[in-house]
C-alpha cells in the first residue's frame, strides 16, 4: 500500500500519529516559507503543512496541480480550523514526499464549478469524472444498485445472466447488429432488453428474476437518450397486478430511504391511463402539485366514459370553441394581476411550434371577486365565473384556456401546465412524489400502415375481461377514418406504468402466457404465422409445455438516478456516456475497422452518405 | 397471488392450514379411488392428496405432467413420511384446483438424470432449466454473484458500468464488432474486457472499481469456450502485488465460506510461473497431490536459475535420453506392480498425438527395494535407484521419464501427472486448493511474426526492477533462434495468476501508469506511434494527467461457478449457452436479416462460404 489511511480518513483523535497518505494535489498555497498543499482522493482533502526544511527538496521538485503525491508525516491540531470539511480539525506536518506522477495542466480546473464546456468535458472524460460533482453522481448510482440488489434479494429474487448476442427480431426500435464470423451471412443482434429471456425464465419455474442489466437501442439520438442504458429488469410468477405493484413501490421507498433518507409513507396513488389523460393531458403527470385539467369540450370518439362541460362554452357564438374539437382549462395559482406584457408572452409561449396552438384565452379571477377576461365580448361575467369555477380556479387566479384538434391541445394543455409549475416554483428537487398509471390501452393506431401497434410490446396481456373482445374480432381495420370505433381500440392493457415527478421511470405488464392469445396478438400486430414462427417460435413453443401466469416490470435505471440526484440529464449519471450522435468522443468510436476484419466477417461497406473524418 | 404458500414451505407444524399452491405437476399416481400429485415449484416439491369426490372433475380435466396447476386444500400429516424432502411430513388434502396451463409432453423427462441429449436440451434450454440439477447451478451461479457483491461492497469497492459499445482495437483475440447506422461505415467493438475503463476510473481517483459484467471474444470456439462470458473485474489504486493478493484471497475464500459452508483456513501458496513449470509442467499446477517433476535434463536457455540433475543420466549410452533436449520424470505411488500390459497401455497413451511423446521409460520401485526398469539394459540398479530418489519416489511407486523437446516434454509429463493424478483418485471434488502463479514472463515471443507479443497484456507493468532492462534496450530481435537471450526474454512482469484445483480462475498485474513505459511497451509489440495513438491515444492523453500507481484482477465467472459446483463444463452454469459453432440453437441465432436493415447499415454481404441453413 502507498498510503496507510486515506484522505478522508483523520479526525482529532488521530493527532500525532505518523501516517502515509497519497492523493492528487487539489490547490499548492504558499506563506512565506511555508506551503500548503490540499490532497484528495475519492474519500476527501487533508491539508498538507510543508515547512522551511522541505523547500530545497520543493524548489527540486515543485508541485502542480492533479500532480500525483505520495506524503508522510505526522498529525496535528490545526490552528486554525475548517468547518465545512470532516478532516478540518487537522493538518499534516510532512517529512517527506515522493511525486508519483506528474500532471500537465488540466484542460479544465477540477472543481465543482468547472470552466470546461461540454465537449472538452466529454473529451477528457477520465478528468471530468475527478470532479466532486461526477463522483457524487457515480456514487448516488452505486448506492441505487445497491439498494434495488439487497430488496430484490431479501424479497427471494434471483440475479440470472441473460445474453447479449441474440435474434434480431425488430419489433419497435432498431436492434444493433452483430456481424457473425463464424456464420456468414448472418447476424446477432443486441438485446433491447431481456424481455422473451425473463419470461422463458418464469417458464423455467424460476419464479422471481432480476438483473442490472444494459439493453441497446439504435434509436435516432433525441436529446438525453444513450443507444446503450441500462435497466432494472425483472419479472415474477403467479402473480396478479397488484402484486407486483405492492412489491415494486416496495422497492422504490427502498431506494428513498437507502439514498436519499426519505421515509416515503404515502400511499402510493393510482390513476388510471384515461384519468391521467383526462386531468393532465399526459400519461406521466407530475403530481407535486394540483392544476388540473377542466375539459369544457372534448372529441366524440376518444373519451368515451368521460362528461366534459361543454354547456359552459356552448351558445355564446365564439368561433374558436365553436369549432374546436377540444377545449381544456388550468387554473394557475396567484397570477390574476398579470400584466398584458405577461398574458402576451403566454400566448407567443403557446404559439410556439413545440407547441403549436394558434392563441390562449385567459380569465383573471380579481381578488375583488370580479372576471375579466380576454373574451369578454363573447361570455357574460358569471359564465367566466362559472368556467372558472369548473377550473377549481380560487380568487387571484389566472385561467388559462386552450382550444384545437384533440391531441395536439391536450397535449399543449400539459406543456402549459408544467411550464407555470415550473416558473411557480411548484415543480420542487427536493420533493418525490410516486404514481402508478394503470389500465393503458392496449393497442395503438399506426396511421401510416393502417394497422395496430403494441402501446406497451407483443407480449402484454389485455385486461382479463378484454380477453374475449381480442379473441372473438378481426384485428383488421376496414375504416381507417373511424379506428377509434374498432373493438380493438377500446381493449385495455393490464399494464402499469410507475411514474415520478412527471417522468416515467418504470413500466411493465402482466404478460400473455396462452399460445391461442400470443399467436392472435402477433396476428393483430399484422405478422404472418410464418413471420411469427420465425421470430418468436422458441416462444411460441415454450407457451406449449407449462407456463405459469406471470408479469413484471422494468426500471430505466439511467433515469432513476437522474432523477433522485435532482438532474434533467442522464447523461451526468452515466460513467462514460456517448454523445448525441452517438460518439464517444473520448475513444473517438465508432470508427473504421481493417479491411481484415471486414473479409472475415464477409461483409463490405456499402456507405451512401459520407461521414465526415472525426478525431 | 395465485399462492397463499410456496410448495418448498409447508412443514408438520402447517398442519390444518387452508392453504393454495401453484406449481407444475412432476408426477401423478393413482391408488386406487385416490389420485397422488407432486407438485413442484422452484422451492420444492408438495404431495397432493385427490380424494375419491374429485374425481368427476378431475376425469373431465386430466392432469399430465408440467401442467401448471393451482390447488386449495388443507395441509395434513402424511401416514407415510417421505424424509427425503423437506415437507415429507405433510401433504395436502385437495378440496379444488385450476389447471392453470396445460403442457404437451415433454421431449424429454424433466428429472435429475434425464432421458434428452444435448442438442434437444439446448433447444428446449427452457425445459431443461426446470431440471434440478441445472436449477441447483443457477443458485450456486447467484450465490457466489451475491458473495462477490458483499465482500467487495465492504471493502470499499464501487459497481461502475463501463460501455459496451466500444472502439475496436484488436490486439490478442478478434473483436465482435458492431457497424453504426449513424456513422456510415464506421463501427463500434464489444469490449473483451473493461480493461483500459477499469484503468481510466483509477486515473479518475475512484480507488476502488469492480464489475460483474459481459465480454466479448470472437475466437475459434475450443470444447468449452463461449462467445460472451462473464468477469468479475477489479482494480485498486494506490496498491502493490501484495494488496491485492491478501484482498482477493479473501474474496475467494468468501465464496467459499458462503457458497459452500468451507472454511478455508490454510495460507494460500504461492509460486512463481519458472516453479510451476519445473515442478509441475504447467502454469496452473493442480496442488491437492505432490507426484512433482524431477527434471533430469533440461534445455541450455529457458531456465537460467535451475539446476537439473543431468548426472543421474549421462554417460549411459542410452541415446533417447541423450539426443533429448528435456528429461523429466514422476513418481506414481503404489504403481510399482503395474503389469506389462498396464506400462504398455501408459506407453500407448503418451504416444497419442494428444500428447505426442515417442515413448516411456519407467522404473518400478520394489516393495523389496529392488528396482526394476525398461532401460536395466543401460542402467545399472544403483543408478535407477538414485533416479528413482531424486523423484523421491518411495517402496512401491513406479516412477514414469519422458524425453524429448523441452516444451513438449513438459506439456506431456504435466499431462501425465494429471492423468495419474486422476486414475488415483488424487484430485477429490470436494477439496479445494488455491494457488497464486507470479513472476510470469512479460513477453512472449511470437514465431511467426519474430515479435514480442504480451504474455498478459499490453497493460501489464514489468517488475520495478526490469523496468530499465525494459527502457534501456531495443525490443527488435535480431536472431531469431536466439530470442531467449534476448534481454526482453528474461523480463518478469507483475502480474499474478490465482489457481483453483489446476484451473486459471482469476489473473491479474499491477498497471503501467507511466506514459512514457506504456509507449516503449507498444513500440515493443511492434505498434507503431501512429498505430499506438490511433488505438490507445485516450489512455496514454490519461497518463498525462496525474495516473496513480494502480493494478487489478479479473477472475473467469463462469468457470469459477462450475468448479464450485464440481463442473468440468461452463456450460452447465449459463442460463442460456451458446453451442460450439457460437449458435444459440433455442433462438436460432445468428440469423439473417433483413435488406433494409443491411441498407440502412449501409453494408453488403459478401459470402464466401455459404453455411448450411439452420432451423
Amino acid at each position: 500500500m502507498y498510503r496507510s489511511n486515506t484522505c478522508g480518513e483523520l479526525r482529532i483523535t488521530d493527532v500525532n500519529k505518523e501516517v502515509t497518505l497519497a492523493g492528487w494535489v487539489q490547490t499548492v498555497r504558499k506563506f512565506g516559507a511555508i506551503t500548503f498543499v490540499d490532497l484528495r482522493d475519492r474519500y476527501g482533502i487533508t491539508q498538507l503543512l510543508f515547512s522551511e526544511e522541505l523547500n530545497p527538496q520543493l524548489d527540486e521538485n515543485p508541485l502542480g496541480r492533479e500532480f500525483v503525491l505520495q506524503v508522510k508525516g505526522t498529525v496535528a491540531e490545526r490552528s486554525n480550523k475548517n468547518k465545512n470539511i470532516p478532516t478540518g480539525d487537522i493538518e499534516l506536518n510532512v517529512t517527506g514526499f515522493t511525486i508519483l506522477n506528474k500532471s500537465a495542466v488540466p484542460p479544465f480546473t477540477i472543481t465543482d464549478e468547472t470552466d470546461g464546456g461540454d465537449d472538452l468535458r466529454m473529451k477528457y472524460r477520465y478528468l471530468d469524472l475527478r470532479r466532486n460533482a461526477v463522483k457524487r453522481n457515480m456514487e448516488l448510482r452505486y448506492a441505487v444498485n445497491r439498494s434495488t440488489r439487497n430488496y430484490l434479494h431479501e424479497n427471494g429474487f434471483m440475479d440470472i445472466e441473460t445474453p447479449f448476442l441474440i435474434k434480431s427480431t425488430p419489433e419497435g426500435a432498431r436492434d444493433f447488429v452483430v456481424p457473425s464470423r463464424m456464420n456468414g451471412g448472418q447476424f446477432y443482434a443486441l438485446p433491447q432488453s431481456p424481455q422473451t429471456f425473463k419470461q422463458l425464465l418464469m417458464v423455467s419455474g424460476y419464479d422471481r428474476y432480476y438483473q442490472i442489466v444494459k439493453c441497446f437501442r439504435d434509436e435516432d439520438l433525441r436529446a438525453d437518450r444513450q443507444p446503450e442504458f441500462t435497466q432494472i429488469d425483472c419479472e415474477m410468477s403467479f402473480v396478479e397486478q397488484e402484486d407486483i405493484l405492492n412489491m415494486f413501490e416496495g422497492l422504490v421507498k427502498q431506494i428513498f430511504k437507502d439514498v436519499k433518507n426519505i421515509d416515503y409513507t404515502d400511499v402510493v396513488e393510482r390513476m388510471t391511463w384515461e384519468d391521467a389523460m383526462w386531468n393532465y393531458g399526459n400519461d406521466k403527470p407530475d403530481i407535486r402539485y394540483g392544476m388540473k385539467i377542466a375539459n369544457l369540450k372534448k372529441p366524440s370518439s376518444v373519451y368515451t366514459n368521460k362528461q366534459d362541460l361543454a354547456s359552459l362554452i356552448n351558445g355564446a357564438d365564439f368561433k374558436v370553441f365553436d369549432d374546436a374539437e377540444t377545449v381544456l382549462a388550468i387554473a394557475v395559482p396567484g397570477c390574476s394581476e398579470y400584466t398584458r406584457k405577461q398574458t402576451d408572452e403566454l400566448t407567443e409561449w403557446v404559439k410556439r411550434p413545440q407547441i403549436g396552438m394558434k392563441g390562449l384565452v385567459f380569465i383573471k379571477c380579481n381578488a375583488d371577486g370580479t372576471y375579466k377576461s380576454s373574451v369578454d365580448k363573447f361570455y357574460s361575467e358569471e359564465r367566466l365565473k362559472a368556467i372558472a369555477d369548473a377550473a377549481n380556479a380560487q380568487k387571484g387566479d389566472l385561467v388559462l384556456i386552450l382550444a384545437g384538434a384533440e391531441e395536439r391541445t391536450r397535449k399543449a394543455t400539459s406543456e402549459l401546465r408544467l411550464e407555470m409549475g415550473e416558473r411557480l416554483g411548484l415543480r420542487k428537487k427536493d420533493e418525490f412524489k410516486l404514481l402508478w398509471v394503470l389500465d393503458f390501452p392496449l393497442f395503438e393506431y399506426a396511421e401510416d400502415e393502417n394497422r395496430w401497434v403494441a402501446r406497451h410490446h407483443p407480449f402484454t396481456s389485455p385486461k382479463p375481461s378484454d380477453i374475449g373482445t381480442m379473441i372473438n374480432n378481426d384485428p383488421v381495420i376496414t375504416n381507417a377514418e373511424k379506428y377509434l370505433e374498432h373493438p380493438y381500440a377500446g381493449i385495455k392493457a393490464n399494464a402499469y406504468d410507475m411514474v415520478l415527478n412527471g417522468n416515467e421511470i418504470g413500466g411493465g405488464s402482466i404478460r400473455i402466457y396462452q399460445r391461442e392469445l400470443q399467436e392472435k396478438m402477433f396476428s393483430a400486430l399484422g405478422m404472418s404465422e410464418e413471420e411469427a414462427l420465425h421470430k418468436f417460435g422458441f416462444l411460441l413453443g415454450a407457451f406449449e409445455y407449462g407456463a405459469p401466469p406471470h408479469g413484471g416490470l422494468a426500471f430505466g435505471f439511467d433515469r432513476l438516478c437522474a432523477i433522485l440526484g435532482g438532474s434533467e440529464s442522464i447523461r451526468d449519471f452515466i460513467a462514460f456516456p456517448k454523445n448525441n450522435s452517438g460518439r464517444d468522443v473520448m475513444l473517438d468510436a465508432p470508427s473504421s475497422i481493417d479491411d481484415k476484419q471486414l473479409d472475415e466477417l464477409q461483409i463490405k461497406l456499402d456507405v451512401k452518405n459520407q461521414v465526415k473524418s472525426q478525431n
